[in-house]
């Protein structure tokens, strides 16, 4: 089977958006709507190295309301659409592949309820998970889905984001309670509720949630919030081996040690992490841990790890509760991305994700770093490993195409692997355009009926086109 | 808003199944098919007081391969088709209202995979709860969630079922990663996959969890499995208010502590456990606690709850890590419905289910129990409340048609007043045919959409038809 990591998209026709509709959509937005270059340049290209598509025009919203009337209005002229958050998508998921309006909905930045006792909350798309969090500060609760970007929780949600919480925590999939999204006709619907659990009818919330704005705009979502734990403690520890770091990682979870985060990282990328955030431990397979609990929870928690990691060739696994070492440990795996970059200097970063059951993950890996070596390619990894996610940061020189093109196929066949273990082609990232030419491989006959629901709830196909869903 | 609990269903009219359809499912099944007015019957009505409606035949499947013939077979007749597990449904989710065939998966109920190191398993949709947790105990993993009843996985998955370890395990929703479904035409897909996360396309997972049967058949489940905690400890504490209790449930979810149950239990149905189980318990508002972890945790979690209990009003709060008194503890509360019916010799018994959030938990059921003495009737309470979620039994006299009409509007009332509360028509039992009056109510124009996806996927009408949706 051959399979393209970035099949070329159809180009965009400036066609695609007629003045009418502008016209509309000005007397709609007034100064809110943009069709200057520089803005639509920076709304078609996130920050992956996809290239980006334009739209023809950029309509900033402030309200489900507004949301709802451009969607009709673009509908009327047969005009696609693209929602936009914070542009930090990793997949081309915001290229406007097929020209069309770029709803931002950055401005709708509210938090418009928060209910402790209830321990959730209402935002409106456009609020980043930092805002949100900084927003909580007072109340004691936090948000803990991660995914490194300070992405807004439209798009988190949409693309069904994680992070370094996820083992813990979950995912957008499992902290979404609820939506407001605007169809692809222009109705407004309110999936979910505030109950913590239902099973009053098709769950909605969950099919919206990675859905990649191809079925809808997310206008507002209904998030669960956590007690801020009342001690965390973070702890380092390297091995020979990248088995030994992975049978850790899995004893610990079926121990049902209820470990917050664990980081694999590998000796490449420890290498850049010594380098760039001024470290000095072993250029070696390293895990970083953060457990969460209190006191008592949390030094039990560290020294049963300690024992599961010494037991399997683990060395040097050192913990700590104060926040100062915790914040540079894991500022230094956030800034993984830029030590990694910083490896090679002038070379671009290609953030590349797949995932397996934990039991292939040491498997996974080890091939992929052998194919890593055989194509003449740096790439450092680090990975959410308590869920069997990992990521190499490809590191190509602009100036050499083949370099590219030898990544690329090293990719495609990292993620037929990951299939092939029964993992799948995107952890975390989603399948914009980039990944759009795996989906069949993973999901086969599925397929058919995702491409049903779309047909069924979009038949213009007008909604983000060419992103999830292969042509 | 005038909306009925249980409305009319249109009766199945015996012709809905012709005599050619049958010939050919014999051909296929021989012996397993069967169109006996006792084997009908029994699979016609499920454990709820919603009157039955037998199919014209029950199909008892072996393989998913046969799923779909049967399907392929029904289809071309367009007759209708109800999936059937062990009957255990509580809103006549079996009941053929417009007559077809039955699929019985009871006898699909291999386990067919078990991944210790990545904590899943597969399962045939027949495999109860119980009889995967018995398959699962020399491994030292469960699966967690329990409805009480000894359903089958198949069922719990297709109405998303929960229950007791909800507040810490989380749902159907959570802990199925992937599905084999029959569709409508006769397609057989897989959902999901065994990766712990996945960003790759629409959640069609979690869509057909929660379906009842009205998108397609499921007929294997990929599951989450747990380690079995080193530790378990249950606790009992009585206090003199509802709300008193109902707040020290939202102190010890907002501290964090990991609770694996809080059951609360009205003094109604206190008195009636402590006849039916001979316990001597205060006749008050109680609540059930489980904890799980390890020796030290299990300790540190019972005293921080015992320490916010006698904060809010708790009394004698009790707990102890010994087998036997776990064991006799649970036991009183899964025996709690036989508990009740005891209280009023020859009653009915009907099981009732909302779910609120947490915040307005007190207010619901002091509002509804007021209601209860006001219609004169007699329904304990029994709530899964670190979910919000609560049932109360109604007594029914069966001689006493007024008696059922009484609690009928007095359900309809309390299920109202949840959804005004932003809570929703039903916690875990599902809609069936009993709630389908409510779906509206609560989703709104949700529920158009609802309509288009069942619409898409089964233009025919033939999945469990007259379940979910209403007409």
């Amino acid at each position: 089977m051959s399979v393209q990591t970035a099949p070329a998209p159809t180009p965009a026709t400036a066609s695609a958006t007629p003045e009418a509709l502008l016209e509309s959509l000005r007397e709609l937005l007034g100064e809110r709507l943009s069709t200057s270059a520089a803005v639509r340049e920076q709304h078609g290209k996130d920050v992956s190295f996809h290239e980006g598509f334009p739209p023809d025009a950029v309509a900033f919203a402030h309200s489900t309301e507004e949301v709802q009337a451009i969607v009709r209005l673009c509908a009327s002229h047969k005009t696609p659409i693209v929602p936009f958050g914070t542009g930090t998508s990793l997949e081309g998921h915001i290229a406007a592949l097929k020209g069309g309006v770029c709803i931002d909905l950055s401005q709708m930045n509210s938090v418009l309820q928060v209910n402790d006792e209830d321990l959730d909350c209402r935002v409106q798309a456009g609020v980043t998970r930092k805002q949100l969090n900084e927003y909580l500060r007072e109340t004691g609760l936090f948000f803990p889905i991660d995914p490194g970007a300070d992405a807004s929780l439209g798009g988190m949600a949409a693309t069904r984001a994680s992070g370094t919480n996820a083992v813990r925590y979950g995912t957008m999939r499992e902290n979404v309670l609820g939506l407001t999204v605007v169809l692809a006709d222009g109705r407004v619907i309110k999936t979910g509720g505030r109950a913590r659990k239902s099973a009053a009818g098709y769950d909605l919330t969950r099919l919206f949630v990675g859905s990649e704005g191809t079925l809808g705009v997310i206008t507002e979502i209904q998030l669960r919030l956590y007690g801020i734990p009342e001690a965390m403690s973070a702890a380092v520890c390297s091995f020979d081996t990248l088995e030994g770091a992975v049978n850790t990682v899995i004893l610990t979870i079926q121990t049902g040690v209820p470990v917050a985060r664990i980081e694999l990282i590998d000796e490449v990328q420890m290498d850049a992490i010594n380098r760039y955030s001024k470290f000095d431990y072993p250029v070696k397979p390293t895990l970083f841990f953060e457990f969460h609990g209190t006191e008592a929870s949390v030094r039990e928690q560290s020294e049963t790890v300690a024992a599961l990691a010494e037991e399997l060739g683990g060395s040097n696994f050192v913990w700590s509760t104060l926040p100062e070492e915790r914040s540079k440990l894991w500022q230094a795996r956030h800034d993984g991305y830029w030590a990694a970059k910083a490896l090679k200097p002038g070379a671009g970063g290609w953030a590349t994700d797949v995932c397996v059951p934990i039991s292939r993950l040491a498997e996974c890996i080890l091939e992929t770093k052998k194919d890593i070596q055989a194509s003449n390619l740096l790439a450092p990894i680090v990975g959410h490993v308590g869920d069997g996610n990992f990521h190499l940061t490809y590191l190509i020189d602009p100036d050499d195409p083949d370099e590219l093109k030898r990544a690329s196929a090293a990719n495609d066949r990292m993620v037929m692997r990951a299939i092939g273990m029964g993992g799948t082609c995107t952890g975390e990232h989603g399948i914009g355009y980039g990944k759009i030419g795996f989906l069949q491989a993973e999901h086969g006959e599925a397929v058919s009926v995702m491409r049903t629901i779309k047909q069924a709830l979009d038949p213009d196909g007008l909604m983000n086109p060419g992103k999830v869903l292969p042509a």
